[in-house]
């Protein structure tokens, strides 16, 4: 079948099991196949093609709602409503985006991205249908992993509460991203192996005739128990306590229990959970068959071996680069233990579990918990240094607020993925954490400009006993650059001049420094004279070195790969405003005022202008004018 | 006894149960006596007198943790740890804090405002424990209510996993500050009627005796179910099931009973929970009856009657206003629902459901799911109005970014107990959500003037169709004025000229009006001309009247009862910036870029400088300069 020519759901309605099983194949191949050029989510896709063909078939889309969570699920579901044609372009510049996206299709009715939405948004949609009279099923996907969440827990106590009609399915891959954590699963892992549902409520139903009913103590211990068993004995027992029908556990790849329990699930009112059972990776041998995250996410491959495509000689990542200093600096220093929310393997934390098994700490998709825990550690004197995505500390924005920035804690906060991201698009570009943690008091933040910086901002941190500092460092790889064997602190606060000039200032940092030195090196040729500053602290800035700048009047051009409002160049701003510098030039480059797309970060660069050229044409416009002035 | 002159609470270990029981007698008096004057948590505190002394007795503070998880029961514990001489001051300004405050005594481990991190913290506390080979109990006590937010359970989920010593103390008053949603509560009830942990235990191990022991099918089923029936037919099963030792229900006004649990438990290795039954309000009559909210937190009263002592003839609350906007405009419109997490009481939503039983929906304690149930309830068309007060929001941070303002859902945010809130303190300031709502893309941020603003903005927010929509209002009462019958629309990003003048322009909003406008009117006695302009919308702002004022180049003060890092003031120099005005000057009146403790608003008006008086002085220093200049 050319699976890039289906329209809608609808071929599955006449299908038979094994007419599902040969289209699931097929469905594998254009997968293993597609993303051997593009990348993407492979492992967690073939884990759910057989429960996606079920749900389409067994349920109506997109008059019943299926909600993805995380989302990166949903290729098979982009592929049966009408996209399998643009998987060519997957998660490229206006390509076809790596989660469910409303302007793409009817199919999608919520975009996702951050994992555990998915049970608080069906929770509306049920509660906008029954108000509106509507009738139709809400089908949350949501895996292991997400169910983990604080927000999802919320979100599970709410919908039994309200006993209101959702369909949750949890996708158990017993794995999610990284190694399950949490009481949770292991709850998870005895429903599993108890057996049937129905069956263990017949052996109950048949057993409780034998209790002899009789008087007295007997018949009162045997009451209790009655009332008790009916609602624990059974798996699923933690679901049917919050008030939950429990189908499971199904095997996710069998098409006739699949459909069977979709089908119970679908007569069944209130609150149902069919909790499936699947294996991430499923159907492809080198997905299959790795230990470490079952090729969660990848690029290019070569398909019959599964050899990744990957540049030779690549520096090492920044998350590396940071891991391997905090490695060095703990060897020394026993107060500093790693925290991190489901991302051992993301922030390259690996290494340091291994030389420091009991100082790292897996706390699952967790950021509130990971955040506050920190905080916890560092009230008795230890450094905890938390691994966490830009995009994911905006889950813990409260608890960096109310219990690390407000208690003056040494929490380290190693913001990982800060910047544009490319790939995944809107839902994780790191763009936000300055904006949000510089109106935090006591808060440094820095961004090292190589590896050699990283090094020593991780060695200052770990120094540093005023409070919480940040280091932020992007996606992908470091420099290159040789790392001085000695570890050095810098000063808090302190920038540093990358290339002496007379006639303008750029102050940048991170990612865009190598811009700013092109553009300055491109004015030089024309005969003009620039300076570019190493903004390394964000906050506190380097206050003498502005004041000089000022007081002389050049003109300031702020670059920073993060939006715009409340940034790092507005800082520069309220400084000339608070010391009354109020002839001071100060021109902006950022991320402006809107979500940023998906697509690879120097295309994401050129739409949002950010970009030498761009420099050029600012600077050239405050040189002149400010002599003009003079 | 004198208990403002208890050092320490070495005092409880030689008490019998009938001198402990006489002491309780003693605090709850002292309590109800000094809180008649000072006002303050009297309902919470009065629940907890026996749990806190039978803490105190069994275990050894500060060498074993007490965590208060929201901290407003740490009034006996102040009293025991040597504060009771303080309670005159009790939440007033430079006085003794009405939460858990590390400044204060070696006894306050953990501080608190914000629901639900005890459990973090105290994992937190007990890793470091642990790695540092110390040997101390770690207790926090939290309410059936914080245990719902999802970040307790992402704790309880994790310390369940890693069978740390931890000892939770559940404080199950079935209440919190709102009667308690969630399926976890019906749990709880489950549990408090199903009679005592060991007694189940027995009749479990002498029922499963009479099973009778045979071959076959019998026999397999008998052993399945005798395997689950170990972990779940004894109350507390949804703990256990998650790890936690369960010891409970306990009386938490008998002695007895709490000793033996307590002492129960602090010999259990591994993950406790204690599950204490107390009454809020406890031990005085008019707390005790409140049918509300047992005097959850209260002014000043007459301790006879238990009548509280308001000011007179006092305009409506806020909140008040905002709901009664908001039941007018929902008879017009069956969109509109009204969403709250636990705050049906604080954000006066209780008239609302009166209205429309079927239209209100208490999540709990759980700002999270709020923000993204509102967005899922946006998705089909339906218009939440989300009443979270702005420290709350916090919470809610990133779902505000990633599922309400990406995917421009209309969502209303009534964004409650903006600004300074008072005696709650630093905690509870509402004073961050401009810096982080304003990097937000698609958000509209609003802030009424008075009453009559109030509903029009209510309505502008039903009505608009683009996306989010804050509308920002202080806590107290509103101002007094007359309200149109009709309510219109304010048209998105118009500000308005209170005050015409000629020589400089105050931009300002809400709570710091009727400030600028007595500036103003002080100037114009001395023959100086400044316009007031309420900035109703802090964004997007008024574009047009911007280019006019700064065309003009007239002198600018921004003032805000917000900080100053990214908020409104900065949105001001961005836009000088983006526009390259320059040379405008601008000057920013706020919240400088510290935590502001408790005390009257007036005062820390004072102390951060946000006064009239200030006002005439920046004004005066901007206007001869621009004149100078001229």
């Amino acid at each position: 079948m050319d699976l890039s020519r289906i329209n809608d759901p609808s071929l599955l309605k006449d299908m038979n099991t094994k007419q599902l099983e040969e289209f699931a194949a097929e469905v594998r191949q254009f997968l293993i196949e597609n993303l051997a050029t593009t990348g993407g989510h492979l492992g967690a896709n073939l884990g759910v093609v057989e429960l996606t063909l079920a749900l389409h078939k067994v349920y109506n889309s997109p008059v019943d709602r299926f909600i993805w969570d995380v989302g990166h699920q949903s290729y098979i579901h982009k592929i049966l409503t009408g996209r399998g044609g643009q998987f060519d372009s997957l998660r490229q510049y206006k390509g076809l985006c790596g989660f469910p996206k409303r302007d793409e299709s009817e199919h999608d009715v919520w975009e996702t991205g951050h994992s555990s939405t998915s049970l608080s948004a069906a929770m509306g949609m049920a509660i906008a249908r029954d108000l509106k009279k509507q009738d139709h099923s809400i089908l949350p996907v949501i895996g292991d992993g997400a169910l983990t969440g604080g927000m999802a827990l919320e979100a599970l106590n709410h919908i039994g509460h309200e006993k209101k009609n959702v369909t949750v399915i949890l996708n158990d891959n017993e794995m999610s991203i990284a190694k399950n954590v949490g009481a949770l699963h292991g709850a998870l892992g005895r429903m599993r192996s108890a057996g049937k549902y129905n069956r263990a409520k017949d052996d109950l139903e048949w057993l409780l005739k034998k209790i002899p009913a009789v008087g007295g103590k007997i018949a009162q211990a045997a009451e209790r128990l009655k009332d008790s068993m009916k609602y624990f004995v059974v798996p699923g027992m933690f679901f049917e306590e919050l008030g939950f029908t429990y189908y499971g556990p199904v095997d996710g790849h069998d098409f006739e229990d699949l459909m069977e329990n979709l089908n119970y699930a679908r007569k069944t009112d209130g609150p149902v959970i069919v909790h499936v059972m699947t294996k991430k990776g499923k159907g492809y041998h080198p997905a299959e068959t790795d230990v470490k995250d079952k090729w969660h996410g990848v690029g290019p491959y070569k398909i019959e071996s599964g050899e990744k495509i990957k540049p030779v000689n690549a520096p090492p990542a920044w998350s590396s680069v940071i891991s391997d200093a905090l490695i060095k600096k703990a060897h020394g220093d026993e107060r500093i233990v790693a925290v991190t929310p489901a991302m051992i393997l993301g922030s390259k934390l690996e290494k340091f579990g291994e030389e420091f098994p009991d100082r790292l700490f897996d706390v699952g998709i967790a950021e509130q918990h990971a955040t506050t825990m920190s905080a916890g550690l560092a009230t008795q004197g230890m450094k905890p240094f938390l691994a966490i995505y830009s995009t994911f500390l905006q889950r813990g924005y409260d608890q960096v607020v109310h219990d690390v920035a407000r208690q003056k804690l040494n929490v380290t906060f190693g913001i990982d993925r800060a910047g544009l991201v490319g790939a995944d698009g809107e839902t994780h570009q790191g763009v936000f954490d300055i904006a949000f943690l510089r109106s935090v008091p006591n808060m440094i933040i820095s961004m090292p400009k190589d590896e050699n910086e990283a090094q020593h901002l991780v060695h200052t941190a770990a120094e540093y006993d005023e409070g919480p500092f940040a280091i932020r460092y992007p996606r992908g790889n470091a420099k290159g650059v040789e790392t001085d064997k000695q570890m050095r602190s810098i000063p808090v606060g302190s920038w540093e001049v990358l290339k002496e000039g007379t006639e303008a200032v750029i102050l940048t940092f991170g990612t865009t420094i190598d811009m700013a030195l092109d553009a300055a090196d491109r004015l030089e040729k024309e005969g003009r004279s620039v300076r570019v500053v190493n903004a390394r602290y964000i906050k506190p800035m380097d206050e003498s070195m502005l004041h000089d700048i000022m007081k002389q009047g050049l003109p300031i051009l702020t670059v920073e790969e993060a939006v715009l409002q409340g940034g790092f160049g507005s800082a520069v701003l309220e400084f000339a405003e608070e010391n009354s510098y109020t002839s001071q030039w100060v021109r902006r480059m950022g991320v402006p005022d809107r979500f940023i797309e998906h697509g690879s970060v120097p295309k994401l660069w050129e739409e949002i202008g950010l970009t030498p050229d761009n420099m050029v044409k600012h600077l050239k416009e405050l040189i002149p004018t400010k002599q003009q002035r003079a």
